[in-house]
């Protein structure tokens, strides 16, 4: 089973204070090299395109900054692009990932705002599971001495979702109440903490019930995630909920409408629902979708009620919205430092271990956030056909519920 | 033309300060009679659809108020009352009328929270346009005694409607822009009032050119009813607004959508595009709409966009939201004490003048909001046929946009 939080972010700790120690002479070292090592997905379609590889050391643009990573954050949309489940995916090979922390090693011409040695966190657009990355100036931003960089790994896109969703797309104030699935990952956690900020606010999650007991503490009502959630919360308060967060989509759209109070918001932010196993099936599941949940206006105006979508990364990286997510992260670091919030870990994984990693969150079997520790090397309990890419490819739908194999999985003891 | 507001209103408490002092004995003397005045609307229609008549004298029944009106407002909503274009319709012969202004008369049994003699502002669910109504107590507001019974009878509905739309649907705060139409309505006014008390707010109006002059001072931009307002709002603000208030529906939602930046909120509170001047156009003008102007979650979600609907009526009269109108009141209240904001009055009305009024709101003449006073005599300066219910039902069509009879209009001198 996975290890509690607590628990591993202490050791996350331990293992960052000697990493620190040794900072100095890595960073000279590594910024001689002319390569690096990255995970590279030399193909849309199942875990046997992902593979660890050399690639040449980026280098940084005017306006861009180079962080030597530390940590990476695995999302669910990791799985999604991996299948080539997104809109207008990339061509490959790429270089997945899109957060990561590290350590300035360098900035590009004419480029302020940080030094050298600097602790960051970023976005990037792609590339972010790598020993080396270069990105725009405007997605990095420095972190507080005390936060790890595993936990500055699972901060940004978590934490930013959901403080935004909250307090920027709805407008969560004291008494209110939300829903919020998938309770027991990353997002789900930061919606739960930052509710916690607020008073009075009652939070009512979907998990898988072997999480229940880890996540009891930061979830008002819990529900198993295949009971009638909505007969549920309705037991409780027959009246609805202020605000749904909704990462699944398909039928629960109608289902998350319905369930909203007068005034209340329902924002769909992701599409896990989405993500079966199979390649390319995103287009011809929307297709459907298209057709039976569009929503009039009308019915919103009759019944007072908000619909909303929220793409992080479309904000950032097509939309140009970095002063309002900088904004949101500066908010958000204040929190940390008050100890309000605190991102939760689940486990740290080698690159080599993706696959792995990528399994555990397609199995639900996570609790807080997987994240790709570049320096860590892969645990030898592993089986054997984790450190290469072989035949473990489309292994995924078998292991769909499938907990037997969780002795495989390298957690920090 | 129209009188601008501060000179109606200081007319208007003038008239206030005569009545309050003879207030004691018209109470009594009102109170022991056993019939009323009242507008009735016979049945759906024209304007000869409108009579005055006596009604029997309603009391209060247990948790109600009883009121002696003093002010009523007049809306849209009601144009579109009288013709039976809204949703489920009542059954006439019925009072019209969803807000006024008066003294507190009478409690029904066990009812507290008012004395006998409090100056009072209420929403009522229809029959507003009386000499006397009763209303739940939880719908009833004093009001402070500088505010006008006018003032008092254009507050609720149209600042309540705008401050609930900006700041608890939408999200209003600094630097923000706001889009709204028909800047010179009452919600448009109180929308711009309400901008005006966050720093750095833009606000685009839209409104007919004749009614400029006197609203450009709280709107930053203004543009004419009937220009493309999507590219004059672009070739100021290339992005997009992020608040579009829309009570015109029909074409504009997909405009609306349109121009709204990322994280922008469209919100739909009416309906006015569908008041034509032919009884029962609603639901084939809806039905239509109904098929083209359904929006799909995943565009909203691609999109970073809010999509909301807002209907007071239906919050307050069907969805219980009684406490959220009243927390919103009493924060309008602290506003008005802080002379941050005043119900701009376009004009009072004798009841006996209400198919002007009408008219005069039909034809989008007024700046601000038409006020019916209850005690006002009709000016001597009406046309014959305004004393009477006739013939002057159907001639509406014939008057959309002709303001040749202006000289008709019984404004206050």
């Amino acid at each position: 089973m996975a290890k509690e939080g607590p628990e591993t972010t202490e050791e996350t700790e331990h293992m960052i204070e000697k990493n620190g120690a040794k900072e100095p002479e890595s960073v000279v070292c590594a910024a001689d090299s002319k390569e690096m090592r990255a995970v590279l997905l030399t193909g849309f379609g199942g875990l046997n395109k992902l593979k660890v590889t050399k690639k040449p050391m980026p280098e940084p643009q005017e306006g861009e900054v180079k962080i030597r990573v530390k940590a990476c954050g695995l999302n669910f949309l990791d799985l999604m692009v991996r299948q080539g489940n997104i809109d207008n995916p990339p061509k490959t090979p790429l270089v997945p990932g899109f957060e990561c922390s590290g350590i300035v090693e360098a900035m590009g011409e004419n480029t302020t705002g940080f030094e050298i040695g600097d602790r960051v966190m970023a976005f990037v657009n792609y590339n972010a599971w790598a020993e080396v990355v270069c990105t725009p100036l405007d997605w990095v931003y420095k972190i507080p001495d005390e936060m790890t960089f595993p936990e500055a790994a699972a901060f940004c896109m978590n934490f930013v979702a959901a403080y935004m969703m909250l307090f920027e797309v709805a407008n969560l104030r004291e008494g209110m109440s939300v829903l919020v699935h998938s309770a027991g990952g990353g997002v789900g956690q930061a919606v739960a903490q930052l509710c916690s900020t607020i008073p009075n606010v009652t939070v009512f999650g979907t998990a898988s019930t072997f999480k229940h007991e880890a996540i009891r503490h930061s979830v008002t009502h819990l529900f198993d995630r295949n009971v009638d959630y909505v007969a549920e919360v309705r037991k409780i308060s027959p009246d609805g909920v202020d605000i749904v967060l909704d990462c699944l989509c398909g039928e629960n759209t109608g289902k998350g409408l319905g369930l909203l109070k007068p005034l209340g918001a329902y924002i769909l932010y992701g599409s896990s629902n989405m993500v079966t196993g199979e390649t390319k099936s995103f287009f011809s599941f929307a297709k459907s979708w298209w057709q039976v949940e569009k929503v009039n206006p009308i019915k919103l105006y009759e019944e007072n009620k908000v619909m909303a979508g929220f793409s992080l990364l479309n904000l950032l990286f097509k939309q140009g919205g970095c002063s309002q997510v900088k904004s949101a992260v500066q908010k958000l670091l204040s929190l940390y430092s008050e100890k309000k919030i605190r991102p939760l870990v689940d486990s740290l994984w080698a690159l080599e271990e993706v696959k792995e990693a990528m399994q555990r969150i397609h199995d639900r079997g996570n609790i807080g956030k997987l994240i790709l520790d570049v320096e860590k090397s892969p645990t030898p309990l592993m089986a054997s056909d984790s450190t290469e890419t072989s035949e473990a490819g489309e292994e995924e739908e078998e292991h769909e519920g499938d907990n037997d194999n969780k002795e495989r999985m390298p957690f920090i003891q």
